[in-house]
Parts: structure tokens; C-alpha cells; sequence
């Protein structure tokens, strides 16, 4: 169990932030240690600003990444920016009969460190990313196609902030047993029993992530320092279209790894070229023992059915409703619920999909409005957010593919558009594909109009369902979380009683929920440290970052007693 | 979350246990609420003595069991004791299609209750049931073949210690997150973001309790007050030769709740007749979200496999292992490791079954002994523990059923016999089948000797297994939990290097180990609040008794925010 020097260093260094982590998942309060503004970095030693984080995002492209793992066979990767271009990087293939055994042999100096230095390399880890966020804000802008203040923000400290969550309930899960205790049972007049025992967190085996396309580092730090934290080495496997934001990760914490006395293959990278299935092939060895995956409910099921062998953390499709019943801010819903759809070309799993509007219309400060009318002042609203096309695309981003593109098109088949899409040329890039959002008028009564609304339809497309009343909305809200899952919940009501129904709605379905949202915090936004991501208690997902049931199973405690 | 005047007087009543478990499953110290000593009862209003508890159970005999539960469509039982009466109790048959929505109607409310008026009402019920201790001892001692000290100890106050422990982690893990907590996210100059949140913990659905034959309660209630304290419904479906203490214990739950203010049906009775697999068919409900089960490999493999709807708890077989290399108390050893083997007859999870003993002999405070004299010795010892029949049966209890007696039969077959099975009679119950242990010889490095030793033998057969070297023992220790899974490990040793040796092997395999004990503690016995049962990693058991990830999947947390 000693320390090398550098861990302590490491501990000493870090120890505060773990702490102020660990207090705040307690009180939910907001805090984080990775600052959002841009202008934030590049003012210490060693932290990139925008221009140099560019820079460094420019030197990688058209290279060999690097990254000096076992079992190296080749070299692949076909990058494309949603912006345009090919990045053009290359990656080690991997023999991972050869990686594999590698990392498992990594695992016993990693698992005996125990859980206080595992966390403080990990916090050296995100501090190393924190520094190079500029540069990640590249990789993730050109891998998902978020604009870039979103790509820096959601890409860096956000994601750096899920990370920090992972490592603190992680730590505290395997602290909360002693290392130590002494035993002394009472024996009425004879001596007591005594004994004298030790309890080790023990780490399960291989952790496998699985990265997604649109948030590689926010969905996948959650995973990767959970695992890691808790003594498991982490092997990444990235989208084939989103590898490079991971791979610079994969090599930070191999490089720190190595600089603090471990062994750098606990955490390796196994990109492939698109469409090998490696995924599927990892999911099943017995060495992998834990998933955390992000992406469709068909392989996220596929998983769960068949990994047997190994913990499944999945986050797969949902369908997101915002009940419409009556506000006292119209203008204010409106803002936000437009802000909401035209976030990241509504490419978010948070981002809300059905909008449910009693057909007779809702009553607002502004006097009662008719279903139309909120429907077409939404859509005014939308519009006018997105009408500089400079802002619009600053919003926007760029579609991540063309699937994304051809449900846009295909959208306004499905029933009266009420805001059609526009395409947006890209000032910088022309060979961007920006398209702002459709939203289609259905009618919840009919069969046809369910099939759409009942699908989960990934892109700026949003179906404004006419209900026969509120009522009628919380009853459709049941049915889609419980059938199709959700991630987010939206309500608007100005009623005590609605309010309430909305709320047991969530409740007995396990959807999280934002209500009346009419400034600057959004449905499709969660903090962390305070909001939780999803539910773990329907479809969307089977856990929620981050909670003790997301940490808990990733290690087991292995007691020894003696007597004493 | 108005809680009825009877569940703040519970809470008062209860909070200072309640506090008193959190504390100590921090500590690992011992405690317990529960007397051990079977004069404690019957001291107390309303607790029964040996007489008083022994009147009840005989009341019980002959009769139905009435539960007035909804469902009921046919009354059976036919449960016989180990100790040769036919108990002639019969239990309700229920149409699950009537009990299971009943369940889900009772859950509102008991999840509106919050965890501190669950835990109290679960501690309520503990109390009601430990005053009962008597009346359970003989209820468990006739389904079980336990003796009667053990059925009293093991299956009331241990059982009721490890409900209480799985209550108080249900708590800690539910009241982790705040019940509300306000967020204000600083915008420089602009004013902050403001939220009201609130979490609350809501239940997964109705939880089955699959009981086992041996330790009804104390292996039933684990799981059954882990979920009741999350709040979800629980089904209790016990073997059908274990009803009668899993039917005392939840008609003292239904009317615990009742009086409590909540509805019975949170608690309810799932009997059948042997044969009716009706645990399969309950299993893949999809109104259940949880089961427990304790029982065979097989059937535990299809429930994880099967169930896929629920959390899957299961505690299957395994192979337990001793390892001799040396001993400076050689006595002490043998007079423990006879005691292990013998109590209650072998048919312990928790039982060693191979004790690994190097060929070349061992060194011992009494000088060098070898093979045949280690065995031999151990042979004497359990001989000399057994000698008395009356102090014999106290101790081994009666044979549970026909299959542990047919393979006492058979070990003979398998090796040269050094200690062979006696068959003794009962001077209070003459129809009891009371069996010695058998301890067979083999020789570790033959095929046909594996075969033997790498499969579970359950009851009192245990194999002294014949090694190269103690290098060899940790070997095959390796092996047996890596392949066989086990409960327990116990290894006696007074060399530094082999125990380093041995504790490694039990923390990469994920193995509990007791090391070197000779007095009152013996490797079969875990003690709650401060021991696991069990490491939920390896192929015995998939979760431990009782640890953060036993409780945090039972229940998610759903958050509400709210603009502030």
C-alpha cells in the first residue's frame, strides 16, 4: 500500500478539490472546479488558450497519434468533420489478445495503491485535460459538429466536471467500509472474541467504454474515471467518427499514469475503422468485466442481453415531452423551450421532442392562447433566435450525419409543418451542413400521428402534439417514458394541481423533470455535482450520472480477519 | 409526506437503533440490539420465552395460516421437519393476477412515506419479530433441521441483526442526496441562475424474495427489508419446506403496516405446492423489478439470464476452501476446523468443504506432522467434538433432506474414507436423520479427485485434499474460486510470505478469508454490521450481505428543479 512519492504529492495536491467534490454531491449546491469561460485558459503555466489550443488541434491532423500501447497491428481512421473537413489522423488498431492481458497485468499495483491515490491520479487526469481545453473544444467541435463555445464548455469542463462527480462518489462508495477494524464480541464472563480485520476495495477486471458520436467526452468521462477510480484499468473504444477527443484523453492519462509510478496501460484506446464491430466483439471477453456505453437502445439492449460477464451501464434513446398547460411568462417559455430545440441542432439525448399543447389552447399573462397560437409563436420564437445567421450557426452547430439530415427531410411528411427547416451556410466553413429546426403540428388522437410522436427522432425535429386536455398530457407523458423512456421531463403550468400531476407522473415513471424553465437554465442542461442525468428507472437509460448505484458494483470488498 | 402520528412515534422509538447500525456499519465494531441468549426473552412485555414461543409454534401446527391477503384461491402446504413430524400447516395459494396489482396499489403511499418512517416501520417489525425469537426458533428448527440453539441464534437475533443492517444501508444510501437543495450559478455581472430542486427516492416495483430451505430468515431478510426500506412492495416466496418462519415473518409485516397507517399488501405471501414453479413463473412478471434468491447455481444462473426485467440478487453454490501450511496453536486448529465441519451438519454456504494439506506434512507447535497424521487428527477431533450424542445432536442438528443424506452415502466411493459418517439417534425426535461428517482423502494431483473436489458437495462431506505444496494449495485455491465460486476461505499459516500469498489470492479471486482462527469464531460464521456474507465476485454470489451496492439499485432518485 505505499505511495510513491508522487502519488502523495499527487494527494496533497488534489485533496482539496476531492473534498469540496465530496461536499458538494451532498448538498447539491452549484460548484465546479473547471472554469466555462474561454478567457480562462491560458493564464496559468501550461494551459492552452484558444489560439493555442488551436494550434495543437492543428498539429494532430493528417498524423499518426501516437500513443506507444501493446499490440499496435496497424493504423486506421477516416475522421470527417461535420464542418467539412477530414481530419485525417490515424490510430493504432489493436490486437487485443495482446492489450488485453497487458492491461489485466497493470491491475494489481493499480488496485493496491487503494482508493485515495487512485483518486488523485485521476484528479491529476482531468486537471492535465482542464489545462487543454481549448484543444478538446477542437476535437469535439470537429468530431460531433457542436459549435465551439458549446464544444469548449460541454466538451471541457462540463464533461471534466462528470468526471470529478465519477471520482468522488466513487471514493466515497470505497471509503465508507474501514480499512481497518477491531472485533471484540462480548462473552458473558468468559473472554470476549476478538478479532482483527482488513477490508479492500478490489477491483472488478477490464472497464470497456464505448464512446457516442455527439458528446465523446461528456458521456464518456462518467464511465471511464468510475472505473478507473475504483481500481479497474479502462480500455476506450471511440465512434469511429468521434475518436480523437478520447484519444488525447486515452494519452493524457497514460502519460500522467507513467509520471506518478503506474503502468500506463490502464487505460488504452481500441479505435477501429467504421463498421469492424469491435464493440460487440470486446462487449463478450471475460476480461471485460464492466460497460458503460452511450448510444442506439438497439446495441444498448444487445449489451445488456448478451455482456453477461461484466456490470452494463447503458444510455440509449428516449422520447423527451414538455407539457404545455399555462405559464404567467409566455414570452419567457417560448425563449426557452426555443432555445431548448435549437441547442446543438437538437442533437442532444436531453434535447425535448414533444411539445404537448391542449387543444384548447392554455391560458398565459398575455391571455389565453390558442393551440395554434402556441404553436406558431413558437415557432416565431425559433425563428427569431435563429435570425442572424452568425448566431444562428454560433447555436447550431453543424449536423453530426446524414441520417440526422434525411429525418429533417423527412419530417414534414409526417404532418403540418408548422416551422419548416432552413439550411444555413457556415461563414467558415462551407462545407458544414447547418439546418435549423423543423416543428410539425400532429394530433395526439390519431394512430398515424402516434407512430411518429412515439419514436424517438434524433435532430432538430419536434412534434407540437395537440391533446384533448393537460389531463390528457400527463397521461401521454406516462405512457412515453414508460414505453419509450426519457431523459428530461418539461412542464409549464401555473396550476398547483397540475404542477402536482405532472410531478407524480415523473415520480412513479422515474423521469427527471425541470419545471417552468423561463431563463437561462435549460431542459437539455444538467450541472454536475447537483442535477442528475437521466433516471436509471426507465427505458432511456439503466443508470443515472452520477449516484452510488453508478459506482457501487464496479469493485467488490474483500474482508480478511484474524483473530486477535 | 405527512407521516401518520403512529410513524412519528416509531421514528422516535427506533431512530436511536437506527443511528446506532449507521454507525456501526462504518466501525465494522461489534453490536447488536438482538440478544443472543435464549433467557433474554420472554423478560420484556410481549416477548415470548423458550415455553411461550415454543406454545405458539405448536398453535401454529395442523392449522391454516390465515394472511387475508388478496387472492387467495386454494389453501396448501405440506412442509414436513427434518426432525420427523408433519408441520400440517396450510398456507394461502394466491392468483398472482390479483396479489401482484394489489402490491402496486399499496406503493404510493409507502414511497410518499420517505425512508425515515420506512426504516422505522421496518425496525418495528425487526422488534416484533425479535420478540418472537422463540416461536421463529422453532419454526426455522423444524423447516431447516437447524438444532435448536442455532435455529434460535442464527435464524432470530443474527437474522434480524442482518434485516436491521440492510435497512440501515437502504437509509444511508437514500438519504445520500438532500431532500432539496437550492442552486445559484454565478454570471458575472448578470444575476445568477437560480433553482429549487428536489430528489426523492422512488421504489423500482414489487420485489421477490426467493427463500431457501437451510436459513429462511436469516438469508430472506436481506433482501426483504433492503427493498420494503426503498420502498418497494415485497413478494416472499419461500421453499415450500421453509413456509412456516417466512409466513410468521410476514404476517407480522402486513400487520406491523397496518397498524402503522400503510397497507398490508406491501407485504405478502407467495406459497405453493412443491413442484408448482411458481418462483419461475413470478420471476419474469414484469410488475417484479427486484428478486433476492438464495439456492442453486442453476436455477440463480436462469433467473440472472431470465429476469431480465428486475436487479437479480442471487447467493448460489460454491466451493469453500481451507488451506494448512502450519499452525503454532495445532489444537486449536483441529478443534475449530471440527467444529466448522460439523455445525449443523456441513449444510452451511459457508461450510469448508476442501481442506488443501500439503503431502510432505505440515509444521505445528506439536512438531512436523504429515499428511496422514493431519488428516487423522482432524478425523479424531470432530470424533472427539461428536463423541456425546446429546452434546452431537445439539450441535449437527438433523439432516435436511434426502439428497445431503445420499451424498454422505456416496463420498465413500470417492476416496479412502478417513473419517466415516455416523448415523446417531435423537433422544427427543427419534424420526430425525442426524449424520457425523464424512471427511474423504484425495489426492489433489489426480483427475478423477478433481472431479470430486472441484464440485459443490453439500452437507457434511468434506475432502482433505493432498497438495505438492502450500504454492500448490494457493493454486488451487485460485482455481476453485475463479472456477466453483465460494462463500468463505480459510487458511491457517504462521508464515508471513504464505499469508501474503494466500491474502492475494483472496483479493484477486474476490474471496472473504479468515486466517488462522482457533477459539470461538469459526469461517462459517459472519456476524452483520461488521463481516460480509459473501464478495459478489466470483461466481457464488453476485452481491454481498450488506454493502452500498446490495441497496443502491433497489430505488432511483427523481429531481424536480424549479425556477427560483
Amino acid at each position: 500500500m505505499a505511495a510513491a512519492p508522487t502519488t502523495v504529492q499527487l494527494i496533497e495536491k488534489h485533496r482539496p478539490t476531492l473534498d469540496r467534490a465530496l461536499d458538494t454531491v451532498r448538498s447539491r449546491a452549484y460548484w465546479s472546479p473547471h472554469p466555462e469561460h474561454p478567457k480562462a485558459y491560458g493564464q496559468e503555466h501550461g494551459s492552452l488558450d484558444a489560439a493555442a489550443g488551436k494550434a495543437a488541434f492543428d498539429a494532430l491532423l493528417g498524423g499518426r497519434f501516437e500513443l506507444d500501447q501493446p499490440g499496435t497491428v496497424g493504423w486506421g481512421g477516416a475522421e470527417r468533420s461535420p464542418y467539412g473537413l477530414d481530419l485525417g489522423v490515424e490510430y493504432p488498431l489493436v490486437d487485443v489478445d495482446v492489450l488485453l492481458p497487458a492491461m489485466r497485468e497493470a491491475m494489481p499495483d493499480w488496485a493496491a495503491a487503494g482508493p485515495e491515490a487512485r483518486a488523485a491520479v485521476c484528479l491529476e487526469i482531468l486537471s492535465r485535460i482542464n489545462a487543454r481545453t481549448h484543444e478538446f473544444a477542437q476535437a469535439v467541435m470537429h468530431t460531433s459538429g457542436q459549435a465551439y463555445m458549446m464544444a469548449m464548455q460541454a466538451g471541457g469542463p462540463h464533461a471534466q466536471d462528470r468526471g470529478l462527480e465519477a471520482v468522488a462518489y466513487a471514493y466515497a462508495e470505497q471509503t465508507r467500509t474501514p480499512e481497518r477494524a477491531h472485533w471484540s464480541k462480548p462473552q458473558g464472563k468468559r473472554d470476549p472474541l476478538n478479532l482483527d480485520k482488513t477490508f479492500t476495495a478490489v477491483p472488478r477486471g477490464i472497464a470497456l467504454v464505448i464512446g457516442c458520436n455527439t458528446f465523446p467526452t461528456w458521456n464518456g468521462y462518467p464511465g471511464l474515471f468510475a472505473s478507473l477510480a475504483t481500481g479497474n484499468p479502462v480500455l476506450v473504444k471511440p465512434h469511429p467518427r468521434a475518436v480523437l477527443p478520447l484519444a488525447l484523453t486515452v494519452r493524457i492519462a497514460r502519460e500522467t499514469l507513467a509520471e506518478s509510478g503506474f503502468d500506463p496501460n490502464l487505460v488504452a484506446l481500441a479505435a477501429e475503422e467504421e463498421g469492424s464491430r469491435i464493440a460487440a466483439t470486446l462487449a463478450v471477453r471475460p476480461e471485460v468485466r464492466i460497460i458503460d456505453y452511450t448510444g442506439s437502445t438497439e446495441f444498448g439492449d444487445w449489451l445488456e442481453a448478451n455482456a453477461r460477464q461484466a456490470q452494463v451501464y447503458t444510455e440509449k434513446a428516449g422520447v423527451n415531452t414538455v407539457v404545455v398547460d399555462s405559464t404567467d411568462d409566455y414570452r419567457g417559455m417560448l425563449a426557452n423551450l426555443a432555445f431548448s430545440l435549437s441547442l446543438y441542432s437538437g442533437q442532444m439525448c436531453t434535447t425535448p421532442q414533444n411539445v404537448l399543447i391542449p387543444r384548447g389552447g392554455i391560458s398565459t399573462d398575455g391571455g389565453k392562447k390558442s393551440y395554434d397560437e402556441v404553436v406558431a409563436d413558437l415557432a416565431a420564437a425559433v425563428d427569431k433566435l435563429l435570425g442572424d445567421d452568425a448566431r444562428a450557426v454560433a447555436l447550431l452547430g453543424a449536423i453530426v450525419n446524414p441520417q440526422v439530415g434525411a429525418r429533417i427531410d423527412a419530417a414534414g411528411g409526417l404532418g403540418e409543418v408548422a416551422l419548416a427547416s432552413r439550411q444555413i451556410e457556415h461563414p467558415e466553413f462551407p462545407g458544414a451542413t447547418v439546418r435549423t429546426p423543423v416543428i410539425v403540428k400532429l394530433d395526439g388522437g390519431k394512430t398515424d400521428a402516434e407512430a411518429a410522436y412515439l419514436s424517438e427522432c434524433f435532430g432538430p425535429v419536434s412534434f407540437a402534439v395537440a391533446v384533448d386536455s393537460t389531463a390528457d398530457a400527463v397521461e401521454l407523458l406516462r405512457r412515453t417514458v414508460r414505453e419509450k423512456g426519457a431523459m428530461t421531463v418539461g412542464a409549464y403550468t401555473t396550476d398547483a394541481d397540475t404542477e402536482r400531476l405532472v410531478e407524480e407522473a415523473c415520480l412513479t415513471e422515474c423521469a427527471q423533470l425541470s419545471l417552468n424553465l423561463t431563463g437561462g437554465v435549460y431542459v437539455n442542461q444538467t450541472a454536475a455535482f447537483s442535477d442528475f442525468h437521466g433516471s436509471g428507472g426507465n427505458p432511456a437509460a439503466n443508470a443515472a450520472l452520477c449516484d452510488g448505484a453508478f459506482v457501487a458494483n464496479r469493485f467488490r470488498v474483500v474482508e480478511v480477519r484474524r483473530q486477535a
